[in-house]
Order: structure tokens, then C-alpha cells, then sequence
């Protein structure tokens, strides 16, 4: 009998959905590009997908939105796929203790960013990721990726945002040009930054993105199908870096409050992993002031309380 | 019947020391006060006491060492007990990305420690723990909570070690100093920094070490009186702390290696807590570029890959 | 016919004192220590002392104040005659780029101060005069110095404010301590504070710090009595540094509209030097943005534009 | 009777050259872009134009070199023809404390650049000469300012050197997409770079580049034409500009051994101002540690010393 049987999961999300009613629009949608800022502020949904093959979802759970920033833990499997853990001479594994796109720890560093999960580090996630092929080659792999792990050909990348992030992603030109100046780029700027915009453009609905984390809930395999995506030990390590450094400078907070391993995107979205347990994915568009989904915060604190899943003890 | 029954921790420890055996030494020892450079670098010790109460242990598990920054773990859950989350007003939770003693962040912070296992920030909890007492009864509470949570009276303070503390400790000087110019101390410099500099010249075997951190193994209770230490909260809450922030700059690394929230100290201990199943303490005093035990790292991934405690999954 | 002949040096000062009227109060003045909170901020005197010997003054410019940070360029002088150009080896010559009592440069560049201007470089000065005395000795060089400087026995350290200046002195108490971690001072921490804290609370008129800044506009003769305090070289030298970093964080902005080289104290005062005519000093107690004085840095100005005096052109 | 005329510069020129013979190729030439990288290490040229329009040179004086950084002089002095005071607005006017291709404080200070001699600062009076018109309209501009300045329509732009900069330029494309993320920039960064590469690219002998600095030696007027290129007290500020941010993070080191304003480039030239005096132009290829020309300081401290030039006295 699996730990989760037990728990009525259904009636956890309906509860924590009651509860995040009447606070529907806290927070700040991100504005920084067009295609976001246009989103509705209440919308809120969430979804659980358990080991077992269950799943359980409330409110928006069907409606895709931009994952951003997520997207950076499926890159960086591709990449630890690819180049395996000589991977971590180009990127550290230490929290950034500053924003998600500060330049300055980079400069500081010599132009090696912190971890994988800052703008810079997943920047040169994209640079490694390319390793000679084009920039749509590349983005096409992630895309089949994705669909793969989620097991739906449905996902796409929203056009509209990718060109936006392109059009307005001068702190990211920036931080790349700065790599490249240091020689830690490989590709040209463009054609890293052409795959790091686009895989931050796809969109995904909250039952496709907890059923694509759900290898990193089942020791690196895909429950349904029985598929290695990665091994144990990688399904454990890549579940370190998103509880030190998955929420930006709120990553002490959210290990803090929720205890679970996850990855939030600009976007509203956070996707959270259960280990042994279940992968979740909530998306509520108001940030926090550390940029992360404020009510997929407290969905997340308020499911670990309601659950015991809780890495850190029941 | 416990998780922990199936497994033989007798041998894994056996084990742990015979491969570790040929690399005793390795590492650079704490030579910035003489009583820490004069111990042998070819000690080792390490210890699991579980959760339903059983003790394993090898090498050098009952000599005592100092404890130096692993005290912070216990000071910060007495400052919980005085102050409870209003404490968070005073030091921050995030990892500090930079040295353990840097003065940096805390100039940009405004005198605010990121968080209480940076001397800023430990600095700051003695401030907490005083609350109008003098250093000398506060000194003795703490070493009686830890007496009480070892469940011996023979812990003590090395006063020789104290007072090179004292004596030389100018980096930890400034950071008082500095956080004072902010007004952020209650106490004065002296009393501050008098009751930090003896809670890190306690002295601690590693049978002690892992009996006195066993409540945050076990939902804030002490197995064998029953005690409740903390909250079950709590307790998750201060190994969110130990994950993110115990092991300074190479916090990040330890999680993705390890998997256990633990807390290391400079004389080269490190204590570890399995959530549900045990704590751990292991001794070595060769440090690692982080400041880190470089043995007890390596005995600890040892440990996590053979027991599948990591947090992160089996 | 000496250059400063033609100008009626009087009316300039009177015009000065006018135009300044009805401002006086401007700025904010220093509230750190009670003494220098206690001041007057309507104060406003101003001196001249050409080479010549000849002496012009307006407002309150035989009242004594707190010259502060403008001792640090005779502690800076006896220091260099001390020492030599050796003593380069322990402070920088740049500009610091950030606020006079910054600790953050000081740990990027390994307890190096930048300039004998800034807190950090002073302290570093006080250590090197100490020499292996004690700071009873050394205080009372220091004030004989300004006293043989200025031709006044008079001159006076305030008591008060020296130990205003020990009992909240935590910044500058940081930055002793943290040098000393770096084993860059060479005495206690608490002697080197003493001379420092002392220095800075010597009380000087108007005329008499015109007076005793006067051998740096004389190639580093006194005119008076013909004695060479430096050679001309140095004396050129003191001029550059006071040029480039002798206003803190406002040194750029005081070169480009006034053109002189200078010191600032947060009493209020300025000493400002124009090579091969006079010495001047000014003093209003309240402070602009950067901690120099407002009216103070507004009558040089002036005087800088009728007298043609900017060493940048007439 | 000038100040100039007793003086044999032809003698102290050539003085100078035999003193620096035997050090020629001293110091690393800049290899960031091939062009430079491919001069003589040993080139030596050195020009003086006084006031009275004598000319006086030795060595390559006669070599066009790449001017490199020190058209920041006159892009500046463009800028505030066109935008005045206002232009303080967009930039500042402190040492920076640090590298001249720093992005720390560029963050630090949201996008404001410290000065408009580092390269952001730079890189935003390019975007302020642009204006609205076309790089190559404005490109056209800097160049017959150039020549007229200079009285020299034989001035050019090394095309080479303009596509090398634009072709490795990574570092500073970083910070013009830095401050353009900040909404720093009016116009598009590559409008932007493009004039910065290309002003950076002009190429100048000693004795035109003397020519063209001379109007800041004479109150702002031309001597020759009687042209005011710009008011006295403009003449004056741009001086004091030079002095305390010309030489990046040596500028406190340069005042301090030469005392007279000037602007370093990479490519090895400098540009000094004797106010009322001269201007004076030096040429040597190899830069010390702060990125200045070696030899080119030795020989302007050389010159300061033989003539009394140096504005902190005789």
C-alpha cells in the first residue's frame, strides 16, 4: 500500500481551493512582457499526480500558461543527459544568495553562474544543450521532451511570448553577453538565447507539468510507462538543486514553509515534487516579492501541512 | 516496524570507516586558534543514534571535539522557544551565497543576517538569547540544554578554547560591531559576543552530538523521555534551515551529494538528521574548500547512498 | 607681484557671506554624537590665509569646531614623514567609489583600505603613527603638530566628543577589528581606535585651520616662519589625494565644481587648498547627500569662480 | 610673457625619450581585438602644444594609434553641447572605485552609470549624442569635430579596428543591454554601439591629438582660431572630469604621480592638460596593471616634474 492511499487528495485540493478564494489576485503579475501582463490575476489552479498514476486537479487545472522558469528543470536533465556531470564545470550548485538575474555574482565569479536556476545559469544550460546543433533543432527537442514526459503532443510554445521575451529580454541579452565575454559561451548569444527564450515560452496546463515532474517523484522513472528518464541518484540531485535553489532568493522561504523540492516560473507557476509520493503543479499568477507565485505558495505550505510530505518530517 | 530495522547500521558504518580509512588526514585543519590546529587529523568518529533509540557508532565516536558552529542549530531553537517566528524579524532565511563570515551582505542588508547559521546571524540569536540576562546565565542555559538534549551531564565548555575565541575572534569582532552601527543589538558588543564565543567552544562526542539532535529526527520529540523539544513544525522547519544554509557556501552542494539537512562546524563535525529515522554526527577535522569536514562529507554521502535516507528519494 | 595681490580677498568673503545668508540652516547636520548634534546650524565662518601671510575671515570664523575628518590629512602628513613613501604598501591612492565607511571594499580587496581619507584608510594611518608608542604619546604629537602648524598653542582636543566618538564608534570599531582580522594592524585594536577617535576631536577655528593647511599651497613651506614641514613634492602629493578622495563619495562632484583640493569633516568644516596662493577653510554644519558640507562646499565654489583660483583653469 | 617660454621643451622632450629608451615594450599591449594586439610594443611618440601654438615632438609623434577610450574626452564635450547640465541626469560624476568595464555598480545604482569615462558611462553619451539621428549621421559628426579640433581633415576611423571592437565587443554589449533593461538607453543598443565602436576607433598621431585637447588647456578657446569651443568654466569642468576619472581605477594613482588631467586609452595613448600651459599627447603601447600606458605616465610624470606643470603646485 502506497503512502498516499490514505489521504483523500481530491478533498485537499478542494479545501486548500476554498481557502485561496477570497484571496484570488494577491500579488503582482509580471508585466515585463505583454503576453503575461495579460492574464487574468485570479486565475488559480492545481494538480496532483501521484506515483501510482493517479490524478487529481481543482480549478484551472486544464488551462495552459507560460511555465518559464520551470522549464529550467526539464533543460537541465536534457543537459545532464548530454554532458553528464562534467555539466558542473560550466554552472555551480550553491543558492545565489541575490535576485535571479543579479550580474554581479557573476562578474565576481568570473562569469560561472551559481546554479542552473538562475537566468545566467540556465542560459549556459542552453549553451550546453546546443553542443553544435541549431537553435530550432534544439528548441524542437525540448518540445518533444516535454511532450514525451508529459505523455500529451499537445504542448507547445506560445510564438507570441517567445518573440516578446526576444523582444524585451535586454537584462538576458546582457548576462549572456557578459558570459561570452568571459568565454563561457560556446554558441553566439543569439542562438543560446533563441533556445533559452523559447523553452521559456512553453505553455503547459497544471496536470500536463505535474505529470512531467512525476520522474522526479519516482526515483528518475516515468510511472506509466516504466521509462528511465534518469537514474535514482540524478532524480535525487536534480530534487536538491530545486529545494536550495529553485525560488530565487525565496528558496530559504519556501524550503521553510512548504519543505518540498520545486521550481517556480514568472509566469504564476510553481511545480513541486513529493519524492516517493507525487509531482505537483499549482499556477496562481500574483509573484511575491521574490518573484514567486504568491497563492501557489501557500497551496503548496498548505498541502505539505495537510499531506505530511514535508521532506523534512511529517 | 521502523524503516531503519531492515538495515544493518553497524556495517554500513564499518563500512564507511574502512573506505575512508586510507584518505584519513585529508582536508586542511582549523588552524586560526590553536587549540582546534593541534588536534590529529587523522581522527575519526562517527555516530547514528535512530529514532526507536539504537546507537552505532565507530572510530572516534566517543572523543569529544568542539562543537563550534554545529552549537548554532541548538542556540537557534532556543531563541525559537524565547522569541518564536518574531525572530525572523531580526535574521533573514535565505542561503548567503558567500562566505560564512562575510560583512558584505550585511552592509547591503542593512546590518540584517541572511540567516542564524552565519556568524552575522549566530551572532545576532546570542543578542535573542540573552533578553536581559547576563552572559554567565545564559551560557549556562545553553550548555544545559545541551546536556538535557545528550541526556549527559559530562558536556562542558573547553574554556581554553573560549578564550582563544575571544582572543583572536576580530572578524566575528566586526561583524558585532558592524551589526551595532545598525543598531541591530540589544546587548553590548562584549556580552554578545561572550556568550557566541563559549556556545562555540562547547565540546561534544559524536555519540552526544547525534543523541542531542535526535528531536529533529523525530518531529521535535525525544524518543527516549518523550519530551517535546519543539513542535513537529518546528522541528521540519529548523531542517529546512540545515538543508538550505548548514554547510555556508557549499550548503548546495552538500544537499545535491548528501541529501540531509545537517550543520557542520569549522573543529570538523557535522550532524545530519534522517526525518523519521535517526541522527547522525560524524568527526574529521580536515576541512574541505568550504570550510566543510571533507571526510565527514564523504562518510555522509556514504551513508545516504547505502540507507537511502537522502530526503530527496530512495 | 604675487597673483593673489589684485584681489580684494575681503569684499569676496562678504559678498560670499551675503549670498549664503539667507540659506544658512541648509543640509542636515551630523546627529551621531550628541556633541556635534548640539551645534548651531546656522554657523558659517570662513577663513583665508594667502601665502603671503596676509589673513581674511567672515562669520563665525574664530569659533572652534570639530574638524573631524579633516585631521586626516596631518595624521596623513606626520604619517608619510614617519614612514615615507613605504606606507603606501598599507593604504591605496584611489577613490573609493562608495561611502566613507564602507566595509564592503575592504573585504574585496583583503582589509586594504582604499585612501588615508576614508574611515578604514585613517584607522590604518593611526596604526603606522603609533610606531610601537602608546596613544597617550602619540595624541600628543598629534596635537602638537597642528598646534606648530597653525601658531596657535590654544588648539585642543574636546574631551566630550573623543568620548562620544569611543562609546558609539561601532562602525569604526568594525573596521578595526575587521583589518585586524586580516592582520593589518600592527597595534590593539583599542589604541589605534584611541589615537583615531582622538584626532578626529580636535577643535579648530576658521583661521586656524586655514593656518595650519597653509605649507600645502607653499610647496610645503610655512611662509611664516620659512620651515619646510614637507617637501614639494609631497606637498603636491597630499594636494592629489585630497583632490581625488578627499570628500568621500562626493570627491568627483566637489573636483567639478569647485576645482581645489579639500577635505571634508562632518562637522562641517573644509579645508580647501589653492596651490601658490592660500589656504582656506570653511565651516557650516549642516551636511549634503554625501556627508560634506552644503554651505561650506557652495561659498568654495564661489570663492573658486571670482578668484579664478580652480586648479583647472581660470 | 607665458608661463611656457623659459622652458626648453624641445630639451625635456627629448630628455624624456633617452630616459624611456632603454624601458620601451615595458607593460602588456592591449589583445582584446587584433588590431591592437599586432603594434609595436616599442613605439614611442610624444607631442606638446602650447597655448602660444608651438609644437614641440619626439619619437612616433607623427604615428596615427588608435585613440580608443580617450575620444571620451570629446564625445563628452559633444554631448554637453547638445544636452548641458542636464546630462548629469543620465550619468555621474565619481570615480567608480573599480574596473572600467565594472556591471557591479552598474547594478547597484539601477543602470546610472558612475562617470562618462568608463565604458557604460560612455556608452550612454553615445546614446545622448545620437539623439534621434542615424549612427552614421552622428559617426559623421564626432569625426569632423575631430578634425576641426585638430585642424586636420586627414583624421580617419580605422575601419578594422571599428568591426573588431563590434565583433568582440561581448563585454560592453553587456552593459548597454544592462542599462537598457533598466530603460536607461533611448535608443536601439545596436544604434548605440555602433557610434561607441566607432568613436573608440579613431586614429590620431600625438601631435593631432595635443592639437585637439588644446582648447582645454586655453579656457575652452582654440588658440589658434580664437574659436570658444566652450565656456571657461565648461573648460575647467571637463579638466576636472579627467582628473579624478581619467585613468579608470588609477585615477588617484596618476593624479598623485603627474597631478595634471588626462585621459588614457587602451591602445596606449594619453591625453594630458596643462591648464593655461598645454596639451600634451603621449603614445607607448604597453599598459600596467590598471590598463593605462606605462611608459606614457612615466613620461608625463617626467614632464610634470621638469616643467612645475602639475596643478597641486610648482
Amino acid at each position: 500500500m502506497s503512502d498516499t492511499e490514505h489521504l483523500d487528495l481530491q478533498s485537499v485540493l478542494d479545501d486548500i481551493y476554498a481557502a485561496v478564494e477570497p484571496r484570488r489576485g494577491e500579488g503582482k503579475v509580471a508585466d515585463y512582457i505583454p503576453q503575461l501582463a495579460r492574464i487574468d490575476p485570479k486565475s488559480f489552479g492545481m494538480a496532483i499526480v501521484t506515483v501510482n498514476g493517479k490524478v487529481f486537479s481543482v480549478g484551472d487545472a486544464a488551462v495552459p500558461f507560460s511555465i518559464q522558469s520551470i522549464s529550467k528543470v526539464f533543460t537541465l536533465t536534457l543537459a545532464l543527459g548530454k554532458h553528464g556531470e562534467r555539466l558542473w564545470k560550466r554552472v555551480g550548485r550553491e543558492p545565489s544568495g541575490s535576485a535571479f538575474n543579479s550580474i554581479v555574482q557573476l562578474e565576481h565569479e568570473g562569469g560561472k553562474p551559481r546554479n542552473p536556476f538562475i537566468n545566467a545559469g540556465a542560459i549556459t544550460i542552453s549553451d550546453l544543450i546546443l553542443a553544435g546543433h541549431t537553435p530550432r533543432e534544439v528548441i524542437g527537442e525540448i518540445l518533444r521532451f516535454m511532450r514525451m514526459l508529459a505523455d500529451d503532443e499537445d504542448i507547445s510554445i506560445d510564438p507570441q511570448v517567445a518573440k516578446s521575451e526576444a523582444a524585451t529580454g535586454f537584462r538576458n541579452a546582457a548576462l549572456a553577453n557578459f558570459m561570452r565575454s568571459f568565454g563561457k559561451l560556446d554558441h553566439p548569444v543569439e542562438h543560446v538565447l533563441g533556445v533559452y527564450f523559447h523553452h521559456c515560452a512553453i505553455a503547459m496546463t497544471c496536470v500536463q507539468l505535474a505529470r512531467a515532474g512525476l520522474f522526479l517523484a519516482n526515483n528518475g522513472q516515468q510511472p506509466g510507462t516504466g521509462h528511465s528518464i534518469v537514474s535514482r541518484q540524478r532524480a535525487r540531485r536534480i530534487n536538491a538543486l530545486m529545494l536550495t535553489c529553485g525560488h530565487y532568493d525565496g528558496s530559504g522561504d519556501f524550503a521553510y514553509h512548504v519543505g518540498l523540492p520545486g521550481k517556480s516560473g514568472v509566469g504564476g507557476g510553481i511545480m513541486a515534487v513529493a519524492p516517493g509520493k507525487a509531482a505537483v503543479a499549482v499556477w496562481s499568477p500574483g509573484l511575491n516579492e521574490n518573484g514567486n507565485s504568491q497563492l501557489g505558495s501557500v497551496a503548496l505550505e498548505m498541502l505539505a501541512n495537510r499531506t505530511g510530505w514535508s521532506v523534512f518530517g511529517a
